[in-house]
């Protein structure tokens, strides 16, 4: 039988355009050409218009096209939160090719696997990073064109290594370069490689589609508006900024950039700028909370601040808000265009004691609107866990903000997307209202006994003890119990605790079998995004 | 050679998934079960919640799929903005089919013609309407099964048509109906026949694609969250509620249902439901400002008030705004689900007189941000026209939230793509500042002495006389200039206005060759969407 809605109702030109974050940009040049887009310096040292910006990034599309870059090829750039980068996110993909955004932490080893695994045609890179990457280049096997960021903002030293400075490969572009929206909004837009714990990176692939999704879902969640001033605390090439670089860019606010993680600039940025909004793993927030008090200073204006990556413990969220800071909890990972999950808040939360309320925003919370479903599920039945707040499953993700897959690597793809569902790896329950709340990776989570022991549940008790600045804790061989927890701890400044007190405090605030039977005093791993590097920690509690 | 981004990097069920405003009911009664999601009734005197409006509709997709509605099939309903048709809005679609909510100003032959021309499988009608729907039906030619609303919050009388009344349908209904979304999203969701003023109705198909990105562009731009209040002062079949029955639901907001607008009703139902946001035509504001004062309430809250359908004039927005409405500018058309444009306010406007801001905020303005692009065009060159501020064009939109085209009538789908770009029929002018003003319709322009004149400027200045009502200007024909403006006046109650006085307020206040050379007291002819009927007043004005 005919369907009378497929009788000349194609799709065409005027009514179908691949979705694509590019399409922001110009909108926001259009609509908001003279309003300022990017500030670079804490006294505004560089500036761009929404104007500007679009020009600028058509120049660098149109200097790189003229190169032969194209689609299916693959640039990269090593940067820190500056105007070239937010550029580059742009510009590349408007020549039809993939930005890869390295993570600025990695080593040369890594970075020249990378750049040879994507095949990198071309690389831009930040003379702060000079050592590595001269280093990665001569790695390399091959020659590829370099082009350096010379960021006047940039205070330290660091070798120009490339052929001509950024700057000059604009001069070389055409300001009026008419790029077009990729005929297909599944082509890929980045590629952002996974600073695994083991073995070489994975190449996550995102797309036009997702990225146009997520950045609008990211505006919308976070309430990102035109007269919003975004502060670059996590890093752009983190996930793409979380997609906030298309994100602020759809909302026509203003990129506040950030070239590193440093109290004493946040704040001046903070009060100079009338920053409302800005991003950081649960570190980021622990550096202000403990900021001498000659760096912090006061502001009139809640900033919305979005953390991720790790939950917040109920004691950061508290001293954050004491601050002007509104924490709002999102969950995701580099496959999902970083924000996957909101903690949502409900009014009825308002009534529950500060404690429990900190205990709810910690929650990982529920789907985007832009993400289509989250789920925990048992990873062998793929059938969801009980709504018990106690069954553990894993988070798995179903949407159009989930990656493409993993550049040349089908095995980990199909493992990935198993039973049609993108398997996050963290475990997880799921509450009676729909809520989830991550227990630990698979990995991270105590066997002792033969009872599951959540690492971060009593990660989240150390962090309230009024003396502990971080702590983590993972399990320790043991003879008779299999395993047993292992706290590492990084006491605060002053602090006069022993391993003693710590665990008498544990036995006060836990169940008997949960308290760590060894406390480590010192500073913690990180991995280059900030994470405390578990895997690290496991190998030390081995060796003890 | 090969794109190593095309390698093994498919679309599979995890990571694609069709558009479709269908997930965002399921995301909300995910998230928000317990919380209220509909409204009904000054006192509140029906309410769902979201879980309830969620269970709801499934019922109803449940009943509709099992008497055999599916993909292809449309359901047509004619209702006020009561529960029922919400839920129609998801629950239809849910079976694969296209819901067509019909006109309730229309009469019988074009109730007729419509359910024949969509072959409507089913008609749900509120039961205020049955004289009409009788006689449509006994018009048809054919019998289809008709399920009756009989909403307890109606006070008037009516009798029950069909088999059966709604509630008892959806008893019919699985409350657990596993609905799902269609397999493209370029399928289509809805059906609206728009309101021509000659000639047949034309069917517009509207698609799941758009329908989801247009619900977010509007709960975005609009700023409808999940602690808003939406009042339907709109009505739910104009383009389906110019899509906010889908985007406050994917806010998870509350719906506040209204069965007519009278400021009676409107006024306390602010007050009682803490009403953040309404939409309607200018004539609705029109009616707000000129209710008796012992209807007006005040209210702490600012209402968030978006018009379109005719620019307001600026003293239509500056009362508004005396009364707790901040009335936002939305441009758009049924062929492009409602709103396309916003006139984007610019912090730069703050510093203008409240004539001049006035002025600026009764432009048609931008592209939404998820409408791909607007322009003001030579529709014979499809070249753009200059930025001057004068040069008539028309407005053509390009982009996913533009319709797949009109039903059964490839020769307009075909007439309304040509070069690409969908042609509104709307002529403007593009300013300066990349805003679009509308000038007239094309047909609306006058033509005078071989100068054109815009009827809508001519208005403008009516509206601001201190005694006018309302107005309406169109051509006259004249053998000596061609045509001639002519006017037609209501004044308002008590007030004393001649022909001569108004004709002299003009000429103080206009170019000499635009003012009215005739002037017609009276009621101005409305269409059933609340348009001022040209037509009817072009008719009038020939025959003077």
């Amino acid at each position: 039988m005919t369907n009378i809605y497929e009788q000349h109702l194609d799709r065409n030109p005027a009514n179908h355009v691949p979705l694509s974050p590019l399409s922001y940009l110009e909108r926001s040049a259009l609509v908001f050409p003279d309003k300022t887009a990017v500030i670079h310096g804490v006294n505004g040292e560089r500036s761009y218009t929404w104007s500007e910006v679009y020009t600028r990034a058509r120049r660098l599309a149109s200097a790189l096209s003229k190169r032969g870059i194209g689609t299916g090829d693959t640039v990269s750039i090593m940067a820190t939160n500056t105007p070239e980068m937010l550029e580059a996110h742009f510009g590349v993909p408007a020549t039809g090719a993939v930005l890869n955004a390295l993570n600025y932490r990695l080593d040369a080893a890594n970075l020249s696997f990378i750049l040879n695994h994507c095949e990198s045609k071309l690389l831009i890179t930040d003379r702060e990073f000079a050592p590595t990457i001269k280093a990665a280049l001569a790695d390399l096997g091959r020659s590829i064109p370099v082009i350096d960021i010379d960021d006047p903002v940039y205070e330290g030293d660091g070798e120009l290594l490339g052929e001509k400075d950024y700057e000059a490969l604009l001069e070389e572009g055409d300001p009026d370069f008419p790029w077009e929206v990729p005929e297909d909004e599944w082509q890929a837009i980045t590629l952002n490689y996974t600073s695994g714990t083991t073995g070489n990176p994975k190449g996550v692939v995102l797309h036009h589609r997702g990225a146009y999704l997520n950045a609008i879902g990211n505006a919308y969640t976070f309430n990102v508006r035109a007269d919003s001033r975004y502060l670059w605390t996590l890093p752009m090439f983190h996930c793409n900024g979380w997609t906030f670089t298309w994100g602020v860019t759809a909302a026509g606010g203003t990129h506040v950039c950030l070239r590193a993680v440093d109290p004493a600039k946040i704040f001046p940025l903070i009060a100079n700028h009338n920053v409302t909004h800005m991003c950081g793993a649960p570190i980021v927030l622990t550096m202000l909370i403990h900021a001498p008090d000659e760096v912090k200073q006061s502001f009139p204006q809640t900033v919305e601040t979005a953390t991720g990556g790790a939950a917040p413990p109920s004691a950061v969220i508290r001293k954050m808000g004491d601050m002007g800071f509104h924490v709002v909890h999102l969950y995701g990972l580099t496959e999902c265009y970083g924000p996957a999950t909101v903690c949502e808040w409900k009014d009825a939360w308002n009534d529950l004691s500060m404690d429990e309320q900190a205990a709810m925003a910690a929650r990982q919370g529920v789907e985007y609107v832009t993400l289509e479903s989250m789920s925990v599920r048992d990873p062998d039945t793929m059938d969801p866990v009980p709504r018990d707040g106690e069954t553990i499953g894993e988070i798995m993700l179903r949407g159009n903000t989930v990656m493409k897959g993993y550049l040349k690597n089908a095995d980990a793809s199909d493992a990935a997307f198993k039973g049609g569902w993108f398997h996050t790896g963290d475990l997880a329950v799921m509450h009676d209202d729909g809520y989830a709340e991550v227990k630990d990776r698979s990995k991270d989570i105590i066997i002792s006994g033969g009872e599951n022991i959540s690492s971060l549940e009593v990660e989240e008790v150390l962090y309230k003890h009024p003396e502990i600045m971080e702590a983590a804790v993972v399990a320790r061989p043991d003879e008779k119990w299999g395993e047993t927890p292992c706290a590492f701890v990084t006491p605060k400044s002053g602090a006069n605790l022993t391993a003693e007190t710590v665990i008498a405090y544990c036995r006060e605030n836990m169940a008997r079998y949960k308290v760590p039977k060894t406390i480590v005093f010192g500073e913690l791993p990180k991995t280059s995004t900030g994470k405390i590097q578990k895997f690290v920690l496991r190998e030390t509690a081995r060796n003890l």
